[in-house]
């Protein structure tokens, strides 16, 4: 951490400054300026975390050096993670393609659904039980019930299964019938929830949160790999901006950002990041040749009457129709996709 | 709902859409401009929400044109509503003053900042029990014990006092001890809270969330109302913008846009707005010229060792100071503020 | 248009609404809902444009039912528009690339810049030589005397040349020595000065504002168009958000956008939308995968002495590596690329 | 400036660094943690303008530690400043409300509106020769004959007159007509019309960038005091967010933020932050407690026909009675408001 004094400081604010880091076992380097000096502190400076030295006498600010995140961060860990589900597996020389419903309607429909994208060469399926909704009079989903179908369907495709989760119960039912558990974005802040996503031993796709910065999405991960549990995928789904022609604004930048600060997967949500059904396939590809890991899109039988999010899924078809257009967007990326 | 057709779109998309619309019960008004022919829906909308119609040929766009909000709409609710909390009420004709530390560290700081903010006008003590917190490795607070101390403060001085939960078990928790539950920002869109929050029978503050519409964040008002507890006080907080010179932006707009929105009683954090000390005092004068119902302010014995937030803290004396100043402002407002 | 009336607003007000409308020689179709009374009005609106009916008693609010751009709107002109500058031409079918250096700093360095991007497959050569800079103490470019190396490269190397323009005398100067002007970020709503782009008879590449909207974006480009110059090229840059580890958020989903809302090219600038010269490459891929006409990219001799943007520019080596890698991208796509 | 090394830099990297830092003729400082090494450059930093350190080997970023602008620097010109306008002046002690038509729109209507405002109080008259419109087929102004207007304004009722330029014709017309000139929101970084105002010997008022940060705004101010022009007054009016309810949203922290950076005084325009008439006078009032040396507001004889921005201005009628409302505001916030 770096602190900067105001100008002209006094000799006093400075020695004051000094005497706490000091005091705190801490050592400073000293850096007198013109106008400005600035006191480098060398050493844990989580030691100095109950001090506000930002209301100390003449203190302009406080610059930290140093990234919050430490077993994410690519400079511990400077190999990339793969994480294993099932059989598949997400990382470095994979296209993970996870398709499904955005919520899980019925059992039939599920089974449909799951037969089609397999087909299509998707790994993973994925599809709501638990339904966050920003209005209380929507359909919130068929809980337990849906996970059973996500059983149900891998059993039958050979498909790994992928739900969200939003509260403690609903992970110790994942537990019982799933292979991934995702943190949807509206809780990549609910601690308690990603705490208890680390102790449940199963792989975690975060979503990153409608408004977080790529360092806050970090720390949230931090939350679930201190824990034990380092099978992290991250999920970029498009971000809150004053734009308002796509329903959020894919961050496609977070890929080689993300990859350059972290060790863990990160794959592209083009469904929920734009709302928009004819936006998917450009963006999917766009996703592939920019480095992501993996898609996660929405699929579904019946569009029309989806009970969630159906202007923004693809019918069987569309879904069918895009994974070959991918096909040679992932050779060209050097990633094994299922439906080359 | 208006359905906005592409322009020239043929007699057979309309007509699609029109027996799409008939066939759930609704009727349809038709208005043919030269170019582009608009469906207006007459009914209630919600018995075609699993219809998606912006997939059907030649549909433009849907236009919604009632909120999906009801029971915290003034449209429906014309009477502004008085939460009532222990003695005291927030709403029309009072200025409600809530004040104490970001979290509570121990029950003799809480006590000595309790008397302290008492003495200067505040009718409420805050403080954290359950911390959410960035990074895992901060502070993540006392909880049940802080709860306890909570309790004690108000025995001792009369406040109402008001804790953030952040879980079922912290819900049931507080009830035991504490006056009113928030819900802070991080989880302003967990639906499974604020579900149990309506249920706890507790009066709730409902924080906006950190990049939530105005009208998101009356449809998460909306999930605690519609279990039966109208006790529900708004905190505008601070939005996150581009802007770097304050932790968030203060949306001060949000206080009259909400008077013209909603019946709920709306009260601002200027310390989280804007995570620095000396900017609290001016936005908390602008807080109650603007028509505020109240403030939600930090204060510390010793920001300077404050385990969260210090930063932004004022010192007892400060917060003695600002409520001076507080007071001819609020009797301009023509509202009672206990510090006069 | 579409007026949405105030729940139960009296036959009076809707009446004086009716008249308002009619009284300007447009007609009304009346829709009386349960609650919500709708006026849909036909004909032009424009007519309307000084009567502000939001103030009119009861009215809820206004719904525009059509793009207030008309020129540059797809629906009125569905095929795509190639727009030739000099030998080359942007938009279907080819993959344009401009590179170059942000500001013109010397002869030399623009004469061995032009030549080395020629090499890779660039078609047109870019390079500022009047430069908005946030701070008046920063390199503020060479003027006419960097339009003039700006001809010389071209009459060297046979590529197209652009230059950012600021005000009515370096467009006067453009015209005699570059084929195609730019207007940069900060001057998208400088509405003088498209006005003069659109007199200039040249073609004109429009960079997305800060913070603008795509349909403020295309109303810029209307004010071009409307003066009769319809060779406009829209380049995404980037926008303002929250984000802070790239300069910029480049919103990629802008291309699949304006292709469903405009005839006008569109390319994409990886440089300044991130400001990190490690995100230029996977970020030009992404845009050629989503389907971008084109890409303008920075590229400098020596970029640790360049004088302007230097962190984000690609050296010559680093340009003809990208180039490579592109091409096969560029033919998956279905553009033909010179570089191949 | 700070240079923060990667963690476990090479020594040679470091050196490497320092080398560039000392043949610019600048000293270092060196402080090596266990992890990472810190380099603080002392001197003169606008040396190594030309140098972009963040490319070389190992070094992760750059973190400055001294504003860019200097004049407008609170730091260096701890003074607030007060500018002299006619007769009156803006800035500590002083309410100064500027008031008027968004745009002029005939010289009946303009000298009504001067008339009814001079009596309620304002000190300034407002309006539109000039003006940006986002549509090229909106109203665009009178161009020299409203300056004219504004000058028989002025002569009639002693207002002082302000009015927008956007070109160096409209602001050698104004140097004829006017006292003081305005930079609006969309011309904020054109730089050329900065430096064009700065010569102009006019006072200017500069409104904040529809999404420029406190620290471009300031440079921007810059450009201007730059050319010896010290007249500056800044114009909060509101930026953009994702929230839709208002136009802008206002940033009013903006105003202690400014008064602890810079010596100009601030003003604010609650009408172009909100769009919406209802809120203009609750964020008046909050204005001027929250400290702002004054306020720019929409007035008009008959919004209803305005031209330009009528749902947000307001009547006169209810300008004289939110007037009535400021004084006891202006007189607690210690300041001289003319309509007392």
């Amino acid at each position: 951490m770096i602190i900067v004094m105001k100008p002209h400081a006094s000799k006093e604010s400075i020695d004051h400054v000094i005497d706490i880091v000091k005091s705190n076992g801490l050592e400073v380097h000293l850096s007198a300026g013109k106008e400005v000096t600035i006191i480098g502190v060398v050493g844990d400076k989580s030691r100095l975390s109950n001090r506000n030295l930002e209301l100390a006498p003449e203190v302009d600010k406080l610059v930290p050096v140093t990234e919050s995140y430490k077993l994410t961060n690519l400079k511990f860990h400077p190999q990339p993670t793969t994480v294993k589900v099932g059989n598949t597996q997400i990382g470095p020389g994979s296209l993970t393609v996870m398709a499904g419903p955005c919520a899980i309607e019925s059992r039939e429909q599920l089974l449909l659904i799951a037969r089609e994208v397999k087909k299509a060469g998707a790994t993973f399926i994925r599809g709501g039980a638990y339904k966050p909704r920003t209005s209380p009079y929507s359909f919130q989903g068929l809980e337990e019930e849906g996970l059973r179908y996500m059983k149900e369907a891998k059993e039958e495709t050979g498909l790994s299964t992928i739900c969200e989760v939003i509260s403690a119960e609903s992970i110790e039912a994942a537990v019982k019938y799933i292979d991934m558990i995702q943190i949807g974005a509206r809780n990549m802040q609910n601690f308690q929830l990603l705490r208890e996503a680390g102790r449940s031993g199963l792989p975690v796709l975060l979503k990153r949160g409608l408004s977080a910065t790529i360092d806050e999405w970090l720390n949230a991960a931090e939350y679930i790999i201190a824990e034990g549990n380092e099978n992290i995928v991250l999920c970029e789904r498009g971000i809150r901006t004053y734009e308002t022609s796509t329903r959020n604004t894919l961050d496609i930048s977070a890929v080689p950002v993300l990859k350059s600060k972290t060790h863990l997967p990160v794959i592209i949500d083009p469904s929920h990041a734009t709302g928009v059904r004819a936006y998917v396939a450009p963006l999917s590809k766009a996703a592939v040749a920019v480095g992501a890991d993996g898609l996660m899109i929405e699929v579904h039988n019946n569009p029309a009457c989806a009970l969630s999010d159906g202007p923004q899924s693809l019918t069987c078809e569309q879904f069918d129709a895009l994974a070959r257009e991918l096909a040679p967007f992932a050779a060209l990326a050097g990633r094994k996709f299922h439906g080359q």
